[in-house]
């Protein structure tokens, strides 16, 4: 199968290098020069589990992407914020037969994708997957991971469910859902309820799970999210969602970690993705008529912390 | 006059200064056995306007105060979370005639008194003076300020009037209001915005106002003040005490100061009043019937920072 990996950063490079190993030919496309000039130089470096990994993938620059490009599948592993970019500058890659799975974080990004790629050929899923980026053309890669995904064009399921086994083909564990709005919110609570709460308060989540109002703060927030995804006929478990993302308090398993929009905006000084976690609920909110107060909030302290340093 | 000053910090310490010398019998209580100490031997030390001061002022600790004491007016100068705490302390001094005005931050602060004093007896204000302590015994005084206060006695304004020209005549620039929750809540309105926002995001108030969401939160948390103030018939202008908010941001005036807040919780690691200012509108809220969201998140956000700094 022919797969381009639209946002080839910590993530794109581990589904790459994995979907490569198991025999497929992938495009990694990315729009960091540096990284890109790496890959095309000395190949993708991984640490991957322990072992130094070095592979010759093909790589190019979103903004070289041509209509003499074509693959079977693309799979949209940008941030957030980027996704629209990348998907104008690959435009010439996506034809009428293209199938896209998007598997970045946080919710509504298939009203962006329906802009470019018809409903019937868009795939969306979630992965438990991790991933880290150690500098340009270099990934570290432990542990194991997951993927559920679905169809959302209808009568796909079929399709839906070749493609999970295409890639479990390649050790990725994908299985098909049907219910993935479900998993995407539920994991969604966890990113809106940890990342937020932490960057601003500068705590890891043990150190949030520590305070005397997490679990005000917390509950809040899931029912906010909860609320939403009732608008939409997806109804999620309450006392279960907050029960997993107090799951993270525990310092024995992920507790003593800071969540990913803590590194990227007080380690890194990056722009954070809360617009599609927390902002996303807010957007809905505002759609559905159902007030959201602590997302919105969030989503301004976070937006406001960026301002204070600067991040562009 | 015979005064007592309950809660002689930074601000008591420049009423009982004041007072003092504008011929007053001033007795100093205070909880704090250093700075009553210091005070006991050398005298209360003060940099007033520039000018080093030392004055011999009467001094006791408020788990000493006893039965014989006697005064006509006891000003209440403590943190808002140590008021209750001091009115029992010294509730050996609060005869029947005995005045007291009441002089702190927030709002809310009658429910407690008028649990020690009755009602007839109560008078509250508003103060604009400001001071700085330096350590135990020794307080900074600059610049000028004014008072005003009201009764909440019936037909105690001739009281309160006197009582306001008593000030006047060492300097306190005190005048009577027919007004003061209006202008206690616009106070408020200062303190609620400026003094979570600014240390929950770790910037002085010119840095909050440059955040392109501080607009929309100072507003949004105006709004929940003048909710609950309208349920106690105060009509606070909205767009006026919004605009005098955002005048604080101004860095030419006071725009590179840091709020109160964070000098006590990110500077010396103390507790905070947010529970008189934002959680006192949030515990009014839930008594009126009225949502106030960003109060209550606000409030929140603020101990989960006191507990991650392990302030106690």
């Amino acid at each position: 199968m022919k797969i381009a990996i639209a946002g080839a950063g910590a993530m794109g490079s581990r589904f790459g290098l994995m979907l490569h190993q198991g025999g497929n030919e992938v495009l990694l496309i990315d729009g960091w020069a540096d990284h890109v000039q790496q890959i095309k130089e000395h190949g993708l470096k991984a640490d991957f589990n322990g072992e130094e990994v070095v592979e010759k993938l093909p790589v190019v620059l979103q903004s070289e992407v041509g209509e003499e490009d074509q693959v079977d599948l693309i799979i949209l592993f940008t941030k957030a914020m980027q996704l629209e970019k990348m998907l104008t500058d690959i435009r010439p890659l996506i034809k009428e037969e293209t199938e896209v799975l998007c598997l970045l974080n946080g919710i509504g990004h298939e009203d962006i994708i329906e802009k470019f790629v018809p409903m019937a050929n868009i795939y969306i899923g979630n992965t438990m997957w991790t991933a880290g980026l150690e500098g340009p053309g270099k990934v570290k890669l432990f542990g194991s991971g997951s993927i559920e995904l679905q169809n959302l064009g209808e009568g796909k399921e079929e399709q839906a469910k070749a493609l999970a086994e295409k890639l479990s083909e390649s050790g990725l564990h994908a299985k098909f859902s049907d219910n993935i709005h479900y998993s995407i919110y539920r994991k969604a609570c966890v990113n809106g309820t940890m990342n937020g709460l932490c960057t601003i308060l500068d705590v890891n989540m043990a150190g949030l799970g520590q305070t005397s109002t997490a679990h005000k703060m917390v509950e809040t927030i899931v029912r906010e999210f909860a609320a939403v995804a009732e608008a939409e006929n997806i109804h999620l478990d309450i006392p279960e969602v907050i029960a997993h993302c107090e799951s993270c308090f525990d310092p024995e398993t992920i507790g003593l970690h800071y969540p990913s929009m803590y590194q990227d905006l007080i380690k890194n000084h990056r722009l954070t993705e809360i617009d599609y976690i927390n902002g996303a609920v807010s957007r809905k909110g505002k759609k559905y008529g159902i007030a959201t107060p602590y997302c919105d909030f969030l989503t301004e302290l976070i937006h406001a912390k960026e301002d204070s340093l600067q991040v562009k």
